[in-house]
C-alpha cells in the first residue's frame, strides 16, 4: 500500500465517522471507561457500555464494531465474553481486543485461549502484551524470536515486531503495539506512527480509549487502517495538548479537546514510516 | 402554576440544597457514577453510590431522595433493584428513574415492567426513552399518537410530550424530556426549559448527572419543581461553560465549576415557557 | 522521632516513588477509581485495580503496597476482600484500609470485622470513619472516651485522636484522620499536617486517592511516613490548585497537575505539629 492511499484512506475514515456517528459498544474496565467513552465521543463516534451476556450478544449484533477491554474482570464476563464474541463472528462484526492484565488471575488466561478460534480484528496493547498473547497463541517459536528486550521502551515497541507480523496474519487483521512509537501491523506493511506525549503514561486510559476508538474506526473502514488512523490521531492531539499544559491532570481535559478538534488532513498527514513486514 | 411562584419554588430549592447538604444516593451506571457524584456535589448535595440489595433497602429509608439509572446493569441489580424501589415506596422516598439502554436485554425489560407498580417520583430520559417507558407501561394508544417524529431532536422532544404527559399523570409526578429544548411537565402544565449547550450530547452523563441532581432536588421541593430545578441549572450552567472552552474535555471541567457557581436567582430566571398539557 | 527526621524520611520517600515507579494494586469502589488510578500515577507511582479473589491473592503477593477501599461492594467481595486480605498478611506486603460506608449494610460489617485479625498497615478515613472502626473493633471504652464531638469538623477530628491512637497501637502501623486539619499517628507520636483545600469535601474521590496514593508510599517506607508523606503532598497540592480555581471541576484538573510538579522538599516542609501520644 502506497503511503499516499493509506493518508487518503485515513482522511475518509475520520471523515465517515464524523458524519455517520457510528456506535462501537464496549466491554471495557471501570478504571477508565468513562474516558473510553468520552475518546469515542470526541472523535465523533457514539458509545455503549455492557456487562451481561444477552446485552453483550444483542449489542454484538446491533453495533457496527466493538471494543472489548479485559483490565477488569466481573465474574459474570465467564459468560458474557465468550457469548459476545460469538456473536461478533456470527454477525462478522469487527472488533479490538486489549488484553490488559495478561498473565493475572485464571479468567483472563481462559478467555483469551478461547478467543484464539474467534480472534479480533484488532489487536492492541503495548508490547510485552502483544508478546504474551503471541505466546499463548503459540504464534512464535520460544527460541528467543522475542528476546532482543532493548534498553529502552522504544526498543520493546520493536522486539514485538515479529509477533505483530505473526499476529496480525493469524487474525488476518490488524495489530497495534502502543509505544513511544506506534507500530501498527498488517501483517504485511509494519507502519510506525509519531508524536505523542510523554504524558500519555502518566494518565490511566490512553490505551484503553485508544483501542475504543479504534473500534468506532473499524466500523467505517479495514482493520490496518481503522488502528493507523487512531494512532494518528492519537499522537497528533497528545502532542498539541501537552503544549498547552503543565501536568497529567489537565492533560486529559486538553487531550479530548485535540480529539475533537483535530481535522481529517492533519490526522492523515501526523508523521508515519511504512516498511515491509 | 404561575411563572413567577415557579421561579420562587426553584429558587427556594436550589438554596435548601446548598443548606442542607441532602443525601440522594444512587445506584447507577459505571461510565457516569463520578460525573454523577461531582454534578450532585456542585449543587450542593452528598452522593453515595450503592449495588447490594441490603445497602438500596437501607439507603432508600436513609437519603432524603434516590436515583436510579439502568445503563449498565449487573447480575445482583436483579435483586437490588426490586428491593430497593419497594423500600423507596414504603419509605415514601421520592426517587428519579433514568431508563437508559431500554430496549437492551431482558433483565432490563423485566425491571422496567416492574417498576410500572412502583413508580418513579421523576422520570428522566431523551424523546425516545419517554416514548419507549409509555409503550411499555401502556400508557399510549399504538394508533400513531406518538408517530409524528420530527426531522429534529427539537422536534423529537415534541413528539414525546403525549407520552410525558401520560406518564406524569400516571405517576403523579414529573416527566423530563432532554433535548436541544427540555420538556418537563406534572401531567397540568408543560414547560419548555431553555438554554443548555451543544456539548452535551459530546460527553457522557449530561443526562445520567442531571437525573442525579433532579433527585437532589427533589429531597427539597415537589417532583415538578425538582425537574425544573435541575433543567434550568444545567441550561444555565451548560450556556456559561460553552462560552468558555473550544471542546468537550475542558466543557466537563468548566460545567462542574459553573453548576458550581450559579447563583439560585439566576437559576430560576433561566428562559422557560409554559403551557398547559 | 524529632520533626527533622520525619521531613527527611518524607522527602527520600517522594523521591524514591518517582524514581522506582511502584505498584500498588487496589480494590476500591466504582466512583473514584479512575481518579484513585491517576492520582497514584502523578505521584509516581503504578496502579492495577481487581475485583476477582485469585487476582487480588497473586497481585497482593506482587505489589509493594495494596489498596482497599470499600465504598462500593460487589457479591463477589465476599471471596476476593479475605482472601487477598490473607494473601497480604502471608506476603507481609503493606496495605492501606479506607472504610468507606461502614455501619451501612451486613457484608461491609462483616468484612470489617473479619479485617480485625488481619489488620491494614494503614487505615485512613474521616474522624466518624476512625471512631466507628474503633467501636467495630472494640478498641475503645464505651464509656464517652469519644463523646467529645466538637461544633465544627476541626474538632470532629481532635474527638477522633484517641480511637485512632488506640488503633495504631493495635494494628501497629498508622491510622490517618482527614479533615480540615489532619491527624496522622503511629500510636506514639501524633502529626498535625496542614494546608489542603475548602474543595476537597465538595469532590468525590480526595480521601479515597489519599488512600491509593499512601498506599503508594508505604510501598518504599514505613507506614507512619507513607501515611504522613500522602497527608502532606494532598494539603500542599490542594492549596496550590485552590489558588488556581474557581470551582470543583477545574479543581481536579489542577490538584493532579500540582501533585504531579510538587517538589519533594515541598511536601517534606508542608506545615505540620508534632505531639506526643
Amino acid at each position: 500500500m502506497k503511503k499516499e492511499n493509506i493518508q487518503k484512506s485515513i482522511c475518509e475514515a475520520v471523515k465517515a465517522v464524523r458524519e455517520k456517528n457510528p456506535m462501537a459498544p464496549s466491554i471495557t474496565n471501570t478504571v477508565t471507561v468513562n474516558f473510553v467513552a468520552n475518546a469515542q465521543l470526541a472523535v465523533g463516534g457514539s458509545a455503549a457500555m455492557i456487562y451481561l451476556p444477552d446485552e453483550g450478544e444483542s449489542m454484538a449484533r446491533l453495533g457496527g464494531a466493538f471494543y472489548i477491554n479485559m483490565g477488569t474482570l466481573f465474574p459474570v464476563y465467564a459468560e458474557t465474553l465468550p457469548r459476545t464474541v460469538k456473536a461478533l463472528a456470527g454477525a462478522g462484526t469487527p472488533w479490538v481486543l486489549d488484553p490488559v492484565g495478561i498473565g493475572i488471575g485464571a479468567l483472563r488466561k481462559d478467555l483469551l485461549i478461547q478467543f484464539r478460534t474467534c480472534p479480533p480484528s484488532i489487536l492492541r496493547g503495548n508490547a510485552s502484551e502483544i508478546l504474551a498473547v503471541a505466546k499463548l497463541w503459540e504464534l512464535m517459536k520460544d527460541d528467543g524470536e522475542t528476546g532482543v528486550r532493548g534498553v529502552d521502551s522504544t526498543d520493546e515497541v520493536e522486539a514485538a515486531r515479529g509477533a505483530a507480523v505473526a499476529i496480525a496474519r493469524y487474525i488476518k487483521g490488524a495489530v497495534a503495539v502502543s509505544g513511544p512509537v506506534d507500530l501498527i501491523t498488517d501483517g504485511e506493511t509494519v507502519a510506525y506512527s509519531k508524536g505523542g506525549s510523554r504524558f500519555f503514561p502518566m494518565i490511566t486510559g490512553a490505551g484503553c480509549s485508544l483501542g475504543g476508538v479504534m473500534a468506532v474506526y473499524a466500523s467505517q473502514t479495514s482493520p490496518f487502517i481503522a488502528a493507523l488512523t487512531g494512532a494518528a490521531a492519537y499522537n497528533l492531539a497528545g502532542a498539541r495538548a501537552e503544549a498547552k499544559v503543565r501536568g497529567p491532570g489537565s492533560f486529559q481535559t486538553q487531550f479530548l479537546d485535540e480529539l475533537y478538534l483535530a481535522a481529517a488532513e492533519e490526522i492523515a498527514e501526523c508523521p508515519m514510516d511504512l516498511e515491509k513486514a
